[in-house]
């Protein structure tokens, strides 16, 4: 029991490390600072820093989740869930300090742990088929208009929010995600909610 | 002579290893096998691993730059000129593996070299401004419709590219970037050039 708080708490702590300095950059011994333990005490839960890097993402990714699909459920209308969906991208604070995982590992290293980019490849994919499949009802229920391309509209929203997150980062300041907010709500009223 | 030639060639090594594997990443036993010089003779040109760091952004921001900005003066009208940049940031192969310098540097390390940093913060706000300052022209000359925000189109065009190229290096594949392309080309035909 103790042992599992203290593996969940070594997780949570990793999480921040890896998704601040990345894989290569991550130090075990600012890890061994966070959580107070030993080296040994770290690694009797942990057979390696690559399994460790893995469940740190997972716990990262879980919690970015459940935060951006929170309430999506309420809205029945999909141009509404998609405004949403934005909403909480950018209006909260970052939960986890140093962006976002999974486009943190895309640029992390181009072959530095390939079951780690197999992780964020797959997260990639779940989060562009949620956004897609949205899109897709909207048309069907024709809340959204016939010659919206449901692809493209997923990747504007992942690309331009990602983009506009790492150049805030870059700029230490909101307004790149504030403006690609007000630039996506305005396009989903006037170009891609159908007109009444 | 000779002395010039070996430095330019460690630079030019270096810049594809930073931009692939991170400042954190970056293995100096690697170099040495890229350029097959010892420690010693990479070490007489550089005086640390910063320096040949900011050397290697430098390289690789030039070679990015020169690539992007050819033959934008042979454009008169100020949309065809987006639309020209837009065209270099896809259809050329990458000129340097492993995506663009400013946005790696940006995301790799939030604290790990703060010259470095403020090297793509420089960069991030010069590509900036040259976006502002073209839509900025484009307005005066009644080519861009008067209610499109200079700061915001800019803003589009760079993280939507940007967060493209990176979703396309986690996927292994260019369809992100060519559907921002086409995003983008039509973005710019219906709603940011005046209508005549």
């Amino acid at each position: 029991m103790k042992g599992d708080r203290t593996r969940e708490r070594i997780v949570a702590e990793a999480a921040e490390l890896f998704n601040r300095h990345g894989y290569e950059g991550f130090s075990m011994s600012a890890l061994m600072e966070a959580t107070g333990l030993e080296k040994g005490g770290i690694y009797r839960h942990f057979a390696s820093k690559e399994e460790l890097a893995l469940e740190a993402f997972d716990y990262a990714r879980r919690m970015a989740q459940d935060a951006r699909n929170e309430g999506l459920d309420s809205k029945s209308n999909s141009v509404d869930k998609l405004k949403l969906f934005i909403r909480h991208f950018v209006e909260p604070l970052p939960i986890l300090p140093g962006g976002c995982p999974i486009f943190n590992t895309a640029v992390d290293s181009d072959d530095g742990n390939p079951k780690l980019r197999e992780r964020a490849r797959r997260a990639l994919r779940q989060w562009r088929n949620l956004l897609t499949s949205i899109v897709r009802q909207g048309i069907e229920k024709d809340e959204i208009r016939k010659n919206v391309s449901p692809q493209t509209l997923a990747i504007l929203i992942i690309s331009s929010l990602e983009g506009a997150l790492i150049m805030g980062r870059l700029e230490g300041n909101r307004q790149p995600l504030l403006a690609m907010k007000a630039f996506l709500d305005n396009h989903l009223e006037s170009e891609v909610r159908s007109a009444c």
